[in-house]
């Protein structure tokens, strides 16, 4: 079966504030929903039909969960493959699929791909151990990001290294990981495409946001780009080219720096519902979310169309207790429902659309 | 306490499509939802954080409930009003108050509060026993429509009548309840004003759709009204005037005729939101049901502007099951996950907006 029939249960891996927002895209559309996640109480539990609570490694919870849904989606790209794999064996449906995971897990897997895809990316190189940094540190031109290859997501994961610098004090704070180095690029802006692709390879993209970061944050995105139509068909398409290749189905998120001249190069992409897409809900004719459950249950997308200029800006931590100061007026609110604030944590955002631009 | 705090519960009495959907507003301030409602796995239930299956009329477990939401608010208005009476004597916060629902719920008192507003209505005339029916028949030119006062919804509770009818017949396929005699308005359309209105009585008001009933339902809303402003303007008016007068916290629905001359008459009202302001959810910075939260949780109600034209067509009873065929291409999907189709039945409706229309 290749198409949920109405009323069919989806079940999502992960219970955070992407969850939360793909259940809602889900009961729009009549389906049930069920939530597989390790935190009890979690965000999108509190919206779904159903939950429970396990460990991913956990395969017998994993697999008598499973057998409630009739398709299963993640809104985390730090499941391990090898419960996707379980799943997939078991004979049930994961969308999009182990590959999508697979590649997007390992920041040198991830680089790699992007340039068999005949993506343009960052210079970059393996670090296996110190010795490996000195030679395409040099090549950078004596500065660049080393990153863990694994589970670096907001910044985390990643320091700034510089010729004169401690290779040893920057190999040691990673936890002497296998990284990769990245060379700097000296970026005019970033942006993200977002978009969704089907089984049989249709695919619709939403309009390209321009992406601002602080402390390695998502803080603002804002769409229209206003770059010139040349620079976002060069992103479309690498994003294009990219979901193709992963044989991917949902929405898949490439972020992109564009240089002064107008180049653009592939920094990393998210197989899923990204931040920088969360506008689409108030702007669009339908939003990420939709998009993402159309394709997962094997339904035609809709048009990614969109009524309105917009601005989404998230709120990091202790923000949430200061709403009325710093949520712009006229902006629509969400919140994820967390109960706890952290430093650094995603805890809701904000949207202006239209006439409050 | 006026205002609820981040995260808190809101209660909804009823489990259908609209609890579903305020659910779904509910989550996106970042709020758990309780549903309460007479029906299992009703469809709100499966988008709710928490539910209690319970008769309306068993106070125990009604007060039991409520002793875990923050605030209580209703998506159908004929829940008893000493149930609503019994919370708010137990010091529960509900909105709208039980006026707005004791008002809503018999069709005599409503006509006779509309004109006490100043609010302009079709002829009427309380109809106690079949004697009644004949004088003010004949005073509204021989035909007219008599409805039970009270439980009446989607054309079901009423038959027309003329002159030369058995008003026996009439009278008894009623069941022989206290009704209501309307004339018989020669509308040139139907619209409604969907108004949403705070505690300290601030009021934002969405743009007004034209509204096509077939069979009793309603099958179509369009928005623009295209109607001139001064029509548009006075049907605003009479909303607002009904708003303040029922001291309602909510969103509120007013229906009304509009006659060839302009003339405004209102119908009858819905002390919540309102299936001819489900286009919204597309088209608007946000949504009826949000704007409803907003006004239940005590916070500050956002901008009612739309981004786009829109209409709204109802799925009903087997429609349901040939959705490929009924549903324009192009239009956004809601389906409200109930498990039967039954004849008549609300399943779900579709939405066109922007450059689709």
């Amino acid at each position: 079966m290749t198409s949920l029939s109405t009323g069919g249960t989806i079940g999502v891996l992960g219970g955070g504030q992407l969850g939360r927002m793909l259940c809602g895209a889900a009961a729009k559309l009549g389906f049930d929903t069920s939530i597989f996640s390790p935190e009890a109480d979690a965000p999108a539990m509190r919206v779904a039909s159903h939950s429970m609570v396990g460990a991913y490694e956990d395969f017998d919870a994993l697999l008598g969960w499973a057998e409630t849904c009739e398709a299963i989606t993640y809104e985390f790209e730090n499941v391990p493959t090898a419960s996707i794999a379980a799943l997939v064996d078991a004979g049930h449906i994961v969308r999009p699929g182990a590959k999508s995971l697979e590649v997007a897990q390992d920041r040198l897997i991830e680089k790699s791909f992007l340039q068999e895809c005949g993506i343009g990316t960052a210079d970059f190189a393996a670090i296996s151990q110190l010795g490996d940094i000195a030679a395409p540190l040099k090549r950078m031109g004596g500065q660049g990001l080393l990153k863990t290859r694994r589970d670096g997501y907001d910044g985390k994961g990643q320091v700034r290294v510089s010729a004169s610098d401690s290779f040893e004090a920057a190999f040691l704070s990673l936890g002497e990981q296998p990284c990769i180095l990245e060379s700097l690029v000296p970026f005019a802006c970033e942006i993200s495409v977002l978009v969704a692709r089907t089984l049989d390879g249709s695919t619709q993209t939403f309009d390209i946001p321009r992406n601002e970061h602080r402390d390695g944050i998502l803080a603002l995105s804002t769409v229209p780009s206003k770059l010139p139509f040349e620079v976002e068909f060069a992103a479309v398409e690498a994003a294009h080219k990219l979901a193709a290749a992963l044989d991917h189905v949902g929405v898949l998120a490439l972020e992109c720096f564009v240089l002064e001249d107008g180049t653009v190069l592939a920094n990393e992409f998210a197989p899923r519902v990204h931040n920088s897409g969360h506008w689409t809900v108030e702007a669009c004719q339908i939003s990420q979310f939709e998009q993402h459950i159309l394709a997962v249950a094997g339904w035609p997308l809709h048009t990614s169309y969109r009524l309105s200029d917009a601005q989404m800006g998230n709120l990091i931590g202790s923000d949430v207790l200061d709403l009325e100061n710093i949520v712009p007026r006229d902006a629509s609110l969400t919140l994820y429902g967390k109960r706890e604030v952290r430093s650094g944590r995603k805890m809701g955002h904000w949207v202006r659309v239209g006439a409050s631009l």
